[in-house]
């Protein structure tokens, strides 16, 4: 199977499990059901449940069993989405060209699909068919990676340095809480599902950090090039909040050098799964191009 | 020990070890951090913990062991308050006599600590020093009873009855998911961690079922009849926000009948536990006629 191949299997397994997750009971309760799976649906790139993926078979493991780890991190993703652009936050009214959540629902029915997306995600983790020692440590991971160290640690201080000025070493720790943490969490989780040695794990952690930051990168530089239809949202949105951004501080030039060279490291890191490694050598090459 | 000696090293020791699970950095993302730790400080009877604690020592297990549970629990119920409080939600300014969570530090940041509470009360929960099984099993009890079929799912119907008029059966549902689930999750939490047989996790469920409905009850009774004094946010509020109650739907007596009818039932249900079972007794007695 090609690269592309591949990662047209993956997003269509972890898109119909996604769905299968979600369950209606035809009651009132539906109405977060619905918003829930809404935003679900409306999600783009599936990055992080695709790298969930990938790193369980290069690590000789079955990506069906690493499934629901991959479904829980694209919940996690989702639900931090949902509540980012809720008015009290970055007050965004478009998501991937569609209404976001609480532009389609209303706001605290936003807020509950949030909620309960963070929650389906560890009751999807726990259903995982792997052994019990796997499937705890795969829960700390992810709760770890997601909590008030880790990803929401990385939107408080984005909170904080709203209208600031501040140095490039404030913009990465939190971009690697932020955007970092959830990013790790899918590589290392792939080779938990697959019972990965050390050196594996290291790899994959190299991988993570290299991507995660440049994927970041990608993302404010994106926000001032790119178009609002090409984005599917509003653009220079980080300028109007008054947010840091690495072409700010750095300059288009070296922000752009920045993102070839931690990639060209990522590259580096999964050489050691030889051949087997090609598709997240491409895809982290991809990952700095791309376009939205 | 006495009951009230009992209840009174539970609180304890549990808000010993909920103030030992929040840690602080040093840095920026300290906001949230200390928003977390303020409305859990702030927090009230300590129900839902004290529940795991009893159950695990009545079904013979070493409550040490049940703390993890317990705290997780506590942190759900406390995440749960602080997005309900928020604007979207009920809109309330106060909570147990200080101001809520949005209140004391801004909207975006209870967000954040909401989130950051659901989200670490899964990182403390597969930390417990249970076998890993156990541990599992917890989790998936947890997030099934706090997600959107259980807890949320309850807040979300909850949210469309307002201003409806609605019916008995339409409430208890509402209420036994809303409230019902997360006290049905402490009392079954306890015997797992105490590895109860299935005589006793019945019983645990009984007891829940019914007190749980009558606390609810009592909630809406003391909304009415308290002052804002004692109950330490504003009274009345279920009223202008349209909120169907028992009291309306019943009528006073009729609710305080059902009160007692179904803490009868808890009682009798604990009644397995023999000599054992007095305090889970007695502290259905109490619940059903707090004044707060």
């Amino acid at each position: 199977m090609n690269n592309n191949d591949l990662a047209n299997s993956y997003i269509k397994l972890i898109n119909s499990a996604l769905e299968d997750y979600v369950q209606f009971t035809g009651d009132e309760e539906d109405r977060v059901t619905e918003a829930m799976l809404y935003s679900l649906k409306i999600g783009g790139k599936r990055v992080r449940p695709m790298l969930v993926l990938e790193f369980c078979r290069v690590c000789g493991g079955d990506v069906n069993l690493a499934l629901p780890f991959a479904c829980a991190l694209e919940m996690i993703h989702t639900y931090s989405l949902i509540h980012d652009d809720l008015p009290c936050m970055d007050d965004d009214d478009f998501r991937r060209g569609m209404p976001s959540c609480h532009k389609k629902y209303d706001y605290a029915t936003a807020l509950l699909a949030g909620d309960g997306l963070l929650t389906l995600a560890f009751s999807v983790v726990s259903g995982a068919q792997l052994p019990s020692e796997k499937v705890v440590k795969a829960v700390k991971l992810l709760a770890d990676c997601a909590g008030y160290r880790g990803m929401i640690g990385g939107q408080t201080m984005d909170l904080q340095h709203e209208g600031q000025s501040i140095t490039v070493e404030q913009l990465r720790k939190t971009d690697a809480l932020k955007t970092g943490k959830l990013i790790y969490a899918a590589c290392v989780l792939g080779c938990i599902a697959a019972s990965a040695d050390e050196k594996a794990i290291e790899a994959a952690k190299i991988y993570a950090e290299n991507i995660g930051l440049a994927f970041q990168i990608v993302d404010d530089v994106l926000d001032i090039t790119s178009t609002a239809e090409e984005l599917g949202k509003p653009i220079g949105s980080d300028e109007s909040n008054g947010k840091s951004t690495y072409p700010a501080l750095l300059g288009f030039e070296k922000s752009k050098a920045l993102v070839a060279q931690l990639t060209d490291e990522a590259v580096a890191a999964v050489s050691v799964f030889g051949e087997k490694g090609a598709f997240l050598a491409d895809y982290a090459r991809k990952l700095s191009v791309r376009t939205k």
